[in-house]
């Protein structure tokens, strides 16, 4: 049995792998990828996602261009962590693959009414823009999904501010829709991702697989990581967004706590944080639960694995 | 040389008497009528605006259902002033017309994009909610409407707070979306608003009238009027929504000045102020402009002219 | 029958004005003067109070020096508008007189609590720190003071922002404190001082009193319409704090309106806005009203009057 | 060498131990007990602290009464936690004492400012409020402090809202003054404070000194603990307020990390959070301390030593 899903990405180094997880894995079966503007401008981060998909053979995917800005806010990118192009380290392979030509929201739209009810996933790993937009133009999608599994936020650990994480804080009122819909939601947030560390040893067990796409990922990490190191004194990259990925595959790979959460939309100090309620009692009819301890080697394994999976797709 | 328009709107009884002169001016070309959550629910206000069309004989023009909650607020309405149905006061007739199988939102997206640029006008009268979304989802249409008149805020009066307007305050968001895209926006608030009163005279002219629309104007204005005593106090009810079609008709039935305005999306007690700023100097890019003073014969002298136009369209 | 009051101030060209009003007018006894930061830093609006009281040959009258900074706010001073000393334009007097020993805030609580019950007046005209503190540290005054009448806010203006005005900007905090005391506060707003102005007919009839301290005024009026022209665009610069004191030497200097105000803490671009609720019906035990129309002849005529009473005080 | 502090409190349960440790313990030198609003009225509290007083036998020590209510937000006390008396469970005995004539601000000002400097720590254990005023009254006295150390918020744990603990909560503009006061501030909050469990082991250790003070502890913390299991759901009661003169007895105590601390005054989820930046790199000016982890037995090893030296104060 394998889960449906769509990988709503704004690839970003780490997104890049959640697409060759989710793709390789044979318990997914990804509908499509949409894209998001985030880590960096829209067009930059489509182009990645394409990239990406070469790079790994992809093919016969549905790859969808979504919102260029976020709801409210100004667009605010990241290039102190992904660079200029949002994917900056190895060279990027030029797409064969073109966008369709649906826009990312409709595409979501129009994939989660045309299934069976309660059989797709949406695995958020940018800012929730698309997704909002999509709730508010079909608020049926929200029965009809089985479940949302999330990048982002953090209950006690923030990057983008004190206590706010990037993919929030970037659009809050987008999050704020997401996390108030109703449905289920688990949010893999920086309190699990700051868990799922590329060590030499993960590196190096990477590099051992010695294909094009592995020698592709090791790059990946070592841009990351200079870019972690610099700018957020990590010792090694934080690779948040395949988590989702691997949850669904085996959600034995972490623990997680069901907690309310709720997105603040006007502090001066905490605007996009992931309001957490570990308060007792905790109510029984609580939607969220947050993502709290990684199986690191559980983890790194199924990325060893989908890499060999992958292996050299030109060969 | 007649006026595109699309009429977004939530009937609601002035409302109601926007679309008759919308439809019946011959200087205005009706494209389309689009609902939205508002003065009553979304499905409430759909059926006002397809009784009302019955009621005036409207044929051939499309009416798209839109967006039945704001962007981030929860719903309300306003029963206090429209009543239970939203349009209470005369017996509605059963609605012919169906709405097109399209979302408000595609609706307004497509026939904006289908037209040639800067041929068509907006023309809000309750919340913006469509109108951002339509944004969001083809940022293009922006540079593409010729330009938005809308009803709603006020510069220095409010009603659903000390400084907010009703279809501003419902979703704020929405009205910054809206307010902060670049186009011409000419705001007709409370300011202007609040002198097109319904008064006798105003009244025994329309009954002068004497046809069945006239008749149903007369016992909307009546129920409007009971309603606008009892809750803000007013002596004859502030006819809104038509003055947008008015100044589209002939700008000269109002004044206008060119100021900045903006949406107040965090006050504890401001939140949906368009708050405008009269202060020196007024920047030479400013693209909003505020409705100051009407011309309140010329005004009712265009409704009574539609109804006249109108006449009794079963016969 | 004389009116006592106490003048909390930051002279401050206007300030400087209202000053010798409440000191030369024989309805008014002056029982001290408070200064606050605000047009400038503490040390220089109290030094050029004392400057003022040298100027005019005013004595026995204590000076005490109050707060240096707002309660939450960073400082905020206006030297496009007061000049880097506060009080620019002609030469300032070496001041004789030293502020007492005593910090304003115990100095109001201890002025008001030996007095009788409701025989003092507080008016403030700069920022509300003072008094806030006053408040929160002996709260029995506010049962204890006959009523505030201060210069600060607008219903329909603004000069800080586009609908706050300095005074309540600078200290929001306070300001809300003073507005939510319970006691009877007559709010002289923009709306009423920006009528105040002093035009060449007004500078001409001072000049012609032909004393040092009316030469003293027309310098000071002189910087003060320059800043004024330059900074906001004004023919003839508003002269807003004496017009708390002339409304206390006659009201019918203006009219005011009775209506609910409270201040803004929390907008983004609202904050510090004094929000007035004009709408229907205005609660019966409404404690605040606003200053509307000015009598201008009337109340220039109390400023010449002033400087003829206090004539050249060397001689 | 002793530390002298002031206690500024509001009994409140846990307070009422930390009065008994500061007084008893040698190492500590109290100067003064002051009060304000907070788990109950000021009234209510003060009355408290004075039977507290009574009941150990504690004499020569002035108590000054400080601020009835917040800076800005309304009273708000916690009777399901103090219950009704601020103090529920043991029969309380009459105050001999009576508060000084002077308020706790002035009393707070005037100590401080008449003894060495860097001699005084400020241990608050209730709202700021009091201390707030005292440092916009007196801006030299936090030149003059050698420390604050305060029992408030939490860098990860809530009990006011989900991410606000009582103390700030009620008042957070103080606290925000408080916090950016520039003097050095260890915040003993939650993450400490839920350690300092009062378990049965506890319990029946002070149970065994056999005192009049000792059976009062042992009712005061029978009633905390039910309270605490009720609306909290915690199996044992935490003991806040005595960790911070704990901290002082014996820095060791408790682990502390230096991470930078500021108030959240807007946000509608999170206003009172006392956010901490654990990002990387941590300011090397930063004058902000957590405390981490407590030592639970050296810590209520203290409060037994306590109530051994006070004895059977009567005999």
């Amino acid at each position: 049995m394998t889960t449906k899903i769509i990988l709503d990405c704004d690839p970003g180094h780490d997104d890049a792998i959640a697409i060759m997880l989710a793709y390789a894995n044979p318990k997914i079966e990804l509908l499509g990828v949409t894209t998001v503007v985030g880590n960096q401008t829209l067009d930059k981060v489509t182009r990645n996602a394409l990239s990406v998909a070469k790079m790994i053979g992809m093919k016969g995917i549905p790859f969808a261009k979504g919102c260029p800005r976020p709801l409210i806010k100004e667009i605010e990118v990241a290039p102190d962590i992904h660079g200029d192009s949002g994917l900056d380290g190895p060279k990027l392979p030029t797409p064969e693959q073109q966008p369709i030509d649906k826009h990312a929201v409709n595409f979501i739209i129009d994939t989660i009414m045309s299934h069976e009810p309660k059989t797709i996933t949406l695995v958020p790993t940018g800012g929730l823009t698309n997704i909002a937009m999509a709730i508010r133009l079909e608020p049926r999608i929200v029965e009809r999904v089985k479940e949302v599994v999330l990048m982002g936020g953090g209950y006690h650990e923030g990057n983008w501010s004190a206590v706010a994480e990037f993919n929030i804080k970037i659009d809050p009122e987008a999050a704020h829709i997401v996390f108030n819909a109703g449905w289920e939601v688990t949010m893999v947030g920086l309190d699990l991702t700051h868990q799922a560390l590329a060590t030499p040893e993960v590196i190096e067990r990477i590099k051992a697989i010695n294909t094009k796409p592995s020698q592709f990922v090791v790059e990946l990490l070592d841009f990351f990581g200079k870019m972690y190191k610099q700018s957020q004194g990590f010792d090694y990259p934080p690779v948040h967004d395949p988590c989702t990925v691997a949850y669904l595959i085996d959600p034995t790979v972490m623990t997680t706590k069901r907690v309310p959460v709720d997105i603040e939309l006007r502090g001066e100090l905490t605007v996009g944080m992931t309001v957490a309620d570990f308060r007792y009692p905790i109510p029984t009819d609580c939607k969220t639960q947050v993502a709290v301890k990684l199986d690191h080697a559980k983890f790194w394994g199924m990325i060893y694995e989908a890499l060999e999976i992958i292996g050299n797709p030109d060969e």
